[in-house]
């Protein structure tokens, strides 16, 4: 009889239309936690393969006639796909990059999830995949984390990679919009850097216009699969080159768009008023990603590092000018002659917030300052890039309150 | 001891470096003719789900430390991937679209199928896949086919859709070029198009300009998943518009570029000459497919449609002159007001030759000539198209020995 009842809702459901992705059916398939593997440590060098997970995997499917379905927590395992899925041939496939955080309090956090939800939304709807309610994704989110992280992510000041991915698993050859999708998620474990390790700066190759990688009309603003792969010959060309990572540019004037798979921020001094400038190239061309970190990091020094701020934050540093707009490498090459340069760094999750030492540009380099720092190391001079990721640092490991911070309540085991 | 013996050998083998791909090492696990299930008809309504396969995957593993494995044949099933694999994230993937023919004379061909091998190399290349000798995929590929086309495509004047498609399956988060691929060819049956069937004419709705297929730099010329899914929102939008495919502008000019996934040409009388001429866009931006079938067309459009060509084989058509050049839509609206449009085409191993009744350019239509058909349906003028189709088909049918059809010997069961 309850069945009978059970079949009529999902009848009544059914012929409402598809069902919206609801985090409330969640279904829970768990390891016991004795059957789990050990946690490496913050250093094991297991992490450094990249492909480390977490016990448990969060999938839910859809369909286009009938919606989203019940999420699922499952053990983590491969995937298996048809071999006709349109993930496999014409890359209908977006994904998130978003951290977990193990607060000095204890405490969980994520940093600013609902953009990564509202931004996968974005993507979707670039490569014809489906929509869905980001609230509910981002509740589904949170219940994997908290049920991972007690485990997986004991140490404060740590943090945890997660993956929300989403293919179209729908089998079919003609080239339309996905019938199937899966979305997907994983917690990896990458290497924990030591905060008292110094980078001795990233090092960029400017890329040459054999390798575009994005455009106006194209993608470049959403975080499809698209486009990485075809971006992997010019990270290798950057390897051979000595450097670790590509600097985008793009069009007959070289505008200079993003490094790697981050945005790139220049701070120099403005030739005719003096004035100090952190300049970044502004989204309106929609060639470059629309970063969570880009955001949040613009709109910090509008906060506290221009003229406007408060001057005890602000401290010994000179106020800034916060500018968006479009720039070009020659422009960075006349800064750099004409002694203007003062920093550079990328932003992103992955990457955080990493000083640039050097960019190559057709064998002429663009050297930024440097300073010897305490351990005798020669580091990029980061006055005001280590104290935006300081900042930045004390939201998401809770060593201040800030709205940006979300935490997640984990249950007591 | 004979165990020691290969063991030695393969270490020998690993010794000198990573292994080339090796078509006479395969492995083969059929499933029994009698287990297999029943071939659909040519009509068959299965086909039209565009996931229907033969019995068997071909699939071959490569891993960056030992080169490529044993090619194998096997029961058709799932692949099973690692959430973590470059291809679910990065769009490590290129495929291949080839048909097999099952001829008049009852023998079984391919339209030149080492430039499909060929062209995958260099998408492969475009996404940091793997290299391979393409005589041994060809050999490999040939393998497979000679064995499920006697079963599968019995009927002559049939075909059976060939995809060969190759994936970054390695586990890696790191955008980096994958450690391990996986190479997979299936074979699916497609609905047959009767030639009874006269065809309305496809319709083109041109693409916006924030609808870009593909720019200089990019990867156009590349058969990777990259270019397919990002294309599926213009798709979608050509069919609310009442059309089938996309006619892809590209640039402040609206070059005409491609159109759907196929190649497009036009066929005009030229404005001050009064020559006809039979007009595509030039490969030399690299934003368009270089095309197995309009690279055909266009030598057999030489060699019997020009002022040079054999008077008997040119027959009641006026000789045309071929041109490889960028045009734009603006000219052919011109073209079509002074009623010098005559006929258009797209071209590609899944369209073939198919005629184009009509482009729709922001609510303004080109419209092609139209004739009345025999069975009084209307269809678009096609006379040079049909001429290059109807060689076409003789070729890959059998009706005449040509170099270009790649006759494949079937085990007699």
């Amino acid at each position: 009889m309850a069945t009978e009842v059970k079949n009529s809702q999902s009848t009544i459901l059914r012929t409402a239309g598809p069902r919206g992705l609801d985090a409330s059916v969640m279904i829970k398939n768990l390891v016991p936690e004795s059957e789990q593997q050990r946690v490496p440590g913050p250093q094991d060098p297991v992490r450094l393969s990249q492909n480390a997970t977490t016990a448990h995997i969060l999938t839910i499917r859809w369909t286009a006639d009938s919606g989203w379905e019940a999420p699922q927590i499952s053990p983590y395992s491969k995937i298996a796909l048809e071999p006709t899925a349109s993930v496999l041939h014409y890359a209908t496939e977006s994904f998130e990059g978003m951290k977990a955080y193990r607060g000095y309090d204890g405490k969980l956090r994520l940093f600013r999830p609902r953009l990564n939800c509202e931004r996968m939304r974005i993507s979707n709807d670039r490569v014809c995949l489906p929509d869905f309610d980001s609230v509910e994704l981002l509740s589904v989110i949170t219940t994997f984390l908290a049920l991972e992280c007690p485990r997986w992510l004991p140490d404060p000041g740590s943090n945890l990679y997660v993956r929300p991915t989403m293919i179209g698993s729908g089998s079919a050859l003609g080239i339309q919009r996905p019938r199937e999708a899966l979305f997907f998620l994983f917690a990896a474990l990458f290497p924990q850097s030591s905060s008292a390790k110094v980078s001795p700066g990233i090092k960029l190759l400017a890329s040459d216009p054999e390798q575009i990688r994005a455009w106006p009309g194209g993608f470049g603003y959403a975080k499809v699969g698209a486009n990485y792969g075809p971006a992997m010959t010019a990270q290798a060309q950057a390897r051979e080159a000595g450097c670790s990572q590509t600097l985008w540019l793009f069009g007959e004037d070289k505008l200079v768009t993003e490094a790697g798979a981050s945005n790139f921020f220049v701070i120099w001094r403005a030739k005719t008023s003096n004035e100090i400038e952190l300049v970044t190239s502004s989204l309106d061309t929609k060639v470059i990603l629309d970063g969570i970190t880009r955001r949040s990091v613009l709109a910090l020094a509008r906060e506290r590092l221009t003229a406007s701020a408060d001057p005890d934050v602000l401290g010994d540093l000179k106020p800034l000018k916060v500018v968006e707009r479009a720039f070009t490498v020659a422009e960075m090459l006349d800064v750099s002659v004409e002694g203007r340069l003062i920093e550079a760094f990328v932003s992103g999750t992955a990457m955080f917030i990493s000083p640039v030492a050097m960019i190559r540009h057709k064998q002429q380099d663009i050297e930024f300052p440097m300073q010897v720092t305490e351990t005798g190391l020669e580091a990029p001079v980061s006055h005001y890039s280590s104290r935006l990721k300081g900042w930045l640092e004390d939201i998401i490991y809770g060593k201040v309150d800030h709205p940006w911070a979300y935490v997640i309540e984990e249950k007591v085991s």
